[in-house]
């Protein structure tokens, strides 16, 4: 089994999100989803996800290769959001190596699309991309649309079809997206990346039938799944939310 | 048979560049082209060309250099067309190694003459022209005039001649430029070039006619043959103009 | 006896930092004080620390680690206070194995959370933190918020608990950081620290009860100690304050 | 004989410059000096010359280090004249590895004298100088008055007395710098040069006499020689010009 | 007998300074002064020094470690006095590897205390600490402050004793500072730079007495001793002075 299927249920997708303390703060947390244990135990219990991730750090102290079960993925690139008036850059913080030293099944990077900084994460991304072929690691990568460049057209069907053909020119095996709005145009993006898999990214909390409909759409549209974070170690229940997105995401 | 002679054909070469994803983005292409297949397909089926021009990630998933039969020519910088207020930077996203693991031919790489980043472009260049050499591999300089000091001027006879020179001078194998619009000028930019061979690049979608014309033009003035890709994918009948484009080319 | 834990006793930890004649120079020197001998001295007298922080010149001069019994951390960047218009940056002027060499425990580095050089720093402490790790050494991160973007906010709970956040996700084994003025705001810095243990820093001189009352406090929030430098040797006597301090750090 | 007494004749030297297709473009050109094979058959044709400089690109197309007996100088960095408002850099194009193989006998460099990215030209000179001479090669450094701080200056007797300084404190065998108008002023710079050789360079076409006049003067200054291009190749009767030039600089 | 010890006489040092040409070009010097070899002279006629300052260049063209017997110290960066309105930087320009074949026993680097810039040179100071420091060699700061954070304070004590408070902070053994005025600002400088040596710059040519009263001055103070050039070089007997000035350097 490659580390890309390893990512997969019926050829579908499901990954925990856990990257917000870093790119947020912990402004989004509460006293429970403060603790990286508490999210582990969401992934543990509800049986829903093909992947959790994680920063170097996060990965390091609570994620036990030897008895996890939900595969690791490891953010290697990251920034705060206290930069609101720059062009958003996000260096990277990990190396491959330390990656496969935590564990990892794949490795997730950033690159603003339309930032002025867009050709140094390229570059960047080009020699990780690389590296974790050669080490035997699925690479997804965060293609999101920012900066002066791209304002409010971040989730245009062009700019986001932009990201995910960028993923596939590039060589990356899923890339991460914000959803278009509808299944029509998000299904120029899932052509536009050939054979690179469509992750939609879940962003703020919305209420669960909205997430459950854009998981529909998406998935007609032909993505291979969702990365989600806040929608569920914000909800009240996150089991429960967890397991119907994976019934939707998985179901044949 | 050298690298540069598997480009050739009666000493003249017609490239078949699908780059365009990354550098204008999928709005260049429509339900089929947006398809690397179908690109590879018109390659294959025409028997037109000595070359065809894919960024790492395409060859990667879709060329197989065991059974394919164009060379293949990976382009090793790119940029996106997202930044129309920001001098012109193409950073290189790809090495010459995996450009070798990949089965490639050629390597091929911009630099925009004039651009305030000029420099940074060269310094690179010539690392990839000496490692290209080392490995076997031909070297296609794309000589493109871009920025703030040749605005107006990118097609003239002195700029285009003046980035062919520079191919010549950093011991590139081919350069790829504008075409200067006609016969007489355009015969000093091969001239400046010396042994380096000049290819035409194809340009936006035209009337059939104007691409056989310029052909025509560039191949009285002595250039080794032309690189196209819109005015082939594009067109209805891509197969009978590769044909037509061909029998311009390597006719003796 | 990992390194980490020969920096604790009763799992907490008291450090002397004397690194201010690199951040602030001489002025807050006195005649008696300019000597890392006699920093030195109160840190052996009162057998109240469970580290000393030097630079790499003052250690390579003063500490010798075959006769010294106070751990050595040594401060990794640093800055002058020269600068006072220009956004924070502290460039790394040791490197890990001169820290080892030295005689180091651990090492200190500063990320100026909020600062424009904040993505330079956290490359840099990327590095080096698995550096440090890899050789046996522990990593105390100087999360300490600065720049145009945090202006008035550098002791706010959330920004403190989001450079304290910083450090878990960066795998750092210590986060230093400021007061937020309070037990309860201070204990949800802790809970956002997660595995990585939380060092309050001294900062200027003032009266003995206030740096008492506020250890206590701290250490109520769950922090593990304090890193203190002014307070004690710009005291008159610094034997007796180090040795009450450690009385309230190390109690059980 | 050393790598320098081979670039001498009489203790003096007249190297042959055609690196103008780069700095100026093909402008500087005409059907004939267009093509370096033209230039090489001066130099073979006159036997006046002690060196040939080219850049990497033509020297690996169109000398043969086994039959060509002028000996090569490599320009190693380089920059076109499309960047009239920019404070000029010149970037390293070409290894001295690349010079070696090229079968140089010495390599080139500009550093533009009072031009902001001077200290990063002197640092990449720095790193040359070194390998050069581990190599084996003798080191000319193009010593050329530029940008802001020297507008106006660029031919005065103190400004180009201290590019030649530069050289002598960098190490340079040989130093390339523009005429000083007159022979007292002249020798106040081959004195500021101590050891290393002064060579002048030719510049824009004039009058031959004013060229002969010029050698003469530069001579009795004390200079090595001169690096002269098109007032040759532009020349009606290049053999006969380069003939008179050699017997002014090697006469005894 | 240890480097830093060989660059001592009486505990004391005289250092011969000779980068001006560097530093400020050829106007420093006469006729006379233009050629090393009449420096190399005044050193060993006059048996005064303790060390002899040369760029790179300038060792490897006249100072013959077989022969010479005064011990060299190699300047490793430098900048020309042709750019009064940039922030001053001063890039390394000499390898401590080159500084062992050329027979240095001390490499010396000047950082701009207080320059924008200062931090880039901080981190080139402390690689090449650790390399000289490991090839056997004394290292040197020259600690000079400049630029817009400390224009008109370069002299100040609290400024000075910064400088060389950095010195000691970053391991150098000898750092050379400017005087302060009085014994009594400039043996807090003393004191600030702890273990670390200091020596006094000379500056621009003043009358015999000012400097022999700034030398008893500074050795009152504690100053291991001084760095002059152009009161030596520029003087019409440079012989005497020199030994006057070592008289009272080294008396005990």
């Amino acid at each position: 089994m490659t580390n890309t299927s390893k990512l997969l249920r019926n050829n579908h997708c499901l990954f925990l999100a856990y990257d917000q303390g870093f790119e947020h703060g912990p402004t989004d947390f509460d006293e429970k989803s403060v603790d990286p244990s508490y999210i582990l135990n969401i992934a543990n219990e509800s049986k829903a996800y093909t992947g959790i991730i994680f920063h170097e750090g996060i990965a390091q102290s609570y994620y036990d290769p030897n008895t996890e079960t939900v595969p690791l993925i490891v953010k290697l690139n990251g920034k705060t959001s206290l930069h609101p008036n720059e062009e958003p850059y996000s260096p990277q913080l990990c190396s491959v190596d330390e990656a496969v030293k935590l564990g990892a099944t794949a490795v997730g990077y950033t690159i603003f699309i339309g930032s002025i900084y867009e050709s140094k994460m390229m570059e960047e991304f080009s020699r990780i991309e690389d590296e974790a072929h050669e080490r035997g690691l699925a690479v997804i990568l965060w293609a999101y649309p920012r900066g002066i460049n791209v304002i409010g057209k971040e989730k245009d069907k062009d700019t986001v079809a932009y990201g995910a053909r960028i993923a596939l020119e590039m060589g990356a095996d899923f890339v991460k997206v914000p959803y278009t709005g509808s299944t029509e145009s998000f299904s120029w993006v899932v052509k536009s990346a050939g054979t690179t898999r469509v992750v939609v990214q879940g962003g703020a909390k919305v209420d669960e039938q909205t997430i459950f409909d854009e998981a529909i759409a998406c998935k007609k549209a032909g993505a291979a799944g969702m990365a989600i974070g806040r929608n569920i170690w914000q909800s009240q229940d996150p089991i429960s939310v967890s397991k119907k997105l994976a019934s939707i995401i998985y179901e044949k």
